[in-house]
């Protein structure tokens, strides 16, 4: 009886097998020659010895992890010190810091929804917000990709006093940008709060780099909330919520994925922590990583591909079928050059394609030699 | 209109600063001269500087951050390594490694239930398995804590086919044990698997601190999930989960909690690696972390506290009140001895108490010292 329990997902592995949505897990070694246009690193600050300076003194001064839950022995100085920088930084009253991006955004949605609240959401948001929602017992109203008018008559037609926009600010598949003046004034006009998640904007969009909310002159509203990573743009691991201090404060007596979980490791915080200081010392990485993904997306369609057009440092490249996207990218690797494949369900429209991103530190001949790959690879 | 949107958590706040409940962040330095009996760091090997000397090269090889998803840039050879030997530790046939035991919760819980799966949980478990419970769309049977009985009659009345029991070995708040053999014979005798959070149970119970999983022979079992976590014994950051090589493969391809997270940064899984071969060369360590426990709580009891028998390494001492519970810690820690303080909702009884933890590295003096700080503080 024992050994047949989980014989249900041999039934369920060759479904995905024949379905060419069986993933797989290569792990890389430190230095593999291959140039790397899959991974998150937008500003180039994951290896640069600055950061992994300040991780590896983090560690040795620290620990190597923080022991505990945050609100225990997991809060180290280094922890208040980055949310005071990030929160500086974005231009909000406060931050928290959560172990991943993950965990800050299901910390975010349920904490701050709830039975007697509403959710309208883009169809296209990352799984953890879905996640989120999917934990808080609102009542959900999913809305086109996109779509401020179709929110705005879900908030206007709910049947809860409260009610809150979710989305993503850069949407993580194709890279495209969420409405959000059009999304604020829909929620102002029905008295909404939104939560947006700026983990691909960090870095990347605004001033500096401060962000799409930021961008969009809302980082310091009483009405938003903003999510983050520091997995992405800052190079290190874990996330963060920003807004007001009274956000702040309930997330901290309120938001499960923030009290049951052990505090971010200390050389993670401090990672951050310098990445956030060379960005402000460095604001150009920001622009220079936006300025590479509209070259490679202008280059790659010259080719004759599908590129999306970036409005941040995300270009995706349809494929005809989850076969051949993962075909391309093998391909693609083989000859030198790493780009992600996102197939069915990481993707909201079921459309399989390459994921390509830019990085501040791409030179001219790195952005060439991709180009040659991609196109030379690519199904007919 | 904008700022009145999150009034309601004013009126929130409040409620809960007059019942006592108001928590509060305390950043601590890196040696505040203050014994830790609060944090999970039960080997003391956070700070060993093997751990945390490894964790320091490994950001300086591999970079801060791991740069991406698991299955996109985020899987080093590190992580790679930590999977293989974590398993080949704990008995199991394959492991797999998040960036948090929260995270590797939700994705066993979900990934291994669904709609046409019954979950029968004990009503002590780990707020990550509530909410994988919550997310993961199953019928949900909570049942007494520790009633194997009671979990049987649930599995014999289910009105689906497939089945899990989702537990904790060790229970986080009281550090008492779940009946695992009871459990694994109900499962038998219902077709049901059975996951088994080993959070507190690795580096602490069974041969050479295997986990209580192991200790019960269930390690290798073909109808046992193990979930473990990296930032207690192993004093570092991350989580794991342990099983039959069809199940990691199946969370590879289904647990969103793995599929939509950035990997675990190099340093930490560096940390849980080297502490993990401390663990196999010092194996007296989980011994030594027992008997502290044991003593600790025999002579708080002698002292005439409401005291726990500890069967791992948690203590918990029952206090009167939210209030007296967080003064009574305050106090503690104001002369030197830093406990920790649960009170609803991380409590599931509703009750009130001091909760600590014994360390491998903690001597007869510092032992001697916390029973008389403790003692001195306690409410009348």
């Amino acid at each position: 009886m024992s050994d047949t329990v989980f014989d249900w997902l041999d039934a369920h592995a060759e479904d995905r097998r024949k379905a060419g949505l069986a993933r797989q897990l290569r792990p890389r070694t430190p230095d593999n020659g291959v140039l790397d246009l899959a991974g998150n690193d937008y500003l180039g600050l994951a290896r640069d010895k600055r950061v992994t300076g300040a991780a590896a003194a983090a560690a040795l001064r620290w620990g190597a992890g923080s022991t505990g839950s945050r609100l225990v022995t997991g809060s180290t100085e280094l922890h208040a010190e980055l949310e005071f920088e990030l929160a500086r930084f974005c231009g909000t009253q406060a931050a928290l810091v959560f172990s991943s991006g993950f965990a800050a955004n299901l910390g975010a949605v349920t904490a701050l929804s709830g039975r007697n609240c509403s959710i309208v959401t883009d169809s296209a948001i990352h799984a953890s917000l879905i996640d989120g929602c999917r934990l808080s017992r609102a009542e959900i109203a999913v809305v086109g990709h996109k779509d401020p008018a179709a929110a705005e008559r879900a908030l206007a037609t709910r049947r809860t006093e409260r009610a809150v926009v979710v989305t993503d600010t850069v949407f993580s598949v194709d890279g495209d940008l969420a409405p959000l003046p059009d999304l604020i004034t829909a929620c102002r006009a029905h008295n909404a709060a939104l939560i947006a998640d700026d983990a691909h904007g960090l870095g990347v969009l605004g001033d500096g780099g401060r962000g799409a909310v930021h961008a969009a002159g809302l980082a310091g509203a009483p009405d938003v909330v903003t999510t983050i990573t520091l997995s992405k743009s800052l190079g290190a691991q874990g996330g963060a919520v920003l807004g007001p201090r009274r956000v702040i404060r309930h997330l901290v007596d309120n938001a499960r994925s923030f009290i049951f979980d052990t505090g971010l490791a200390p050389s993670s915080a401090a990672a951050a922590l310098t990445a956030l200081s060379i960005l402000k010392e460095e604001p150009d990485r920001a622009e220079r990583v936006r300025t590479v993904a509209v070259d490679l997306a202008n280059r790659l369609r010259a080719a004759g591909l599908h590129a999306s057009e970036p409005e941040a440092a995300v270009v995706s490249v349809r494929a005809p079928s989850p076969e051949a996207a993962l075909r391309w990218s093998d391909d693609c690797r083989a000859a030198g050059i790493w780009v992600g494949c996102f197939r069915p369900p990481s993707v909201p429209d079921q459309i399989s394609r390459l994921r390509l991103t830019a990085r501040a530190d791409l030179t001219e001949s790195d952005i060439t030699r991709a180009v040659q790959v991609i196109t030379d690879h690519a199904p007919r």
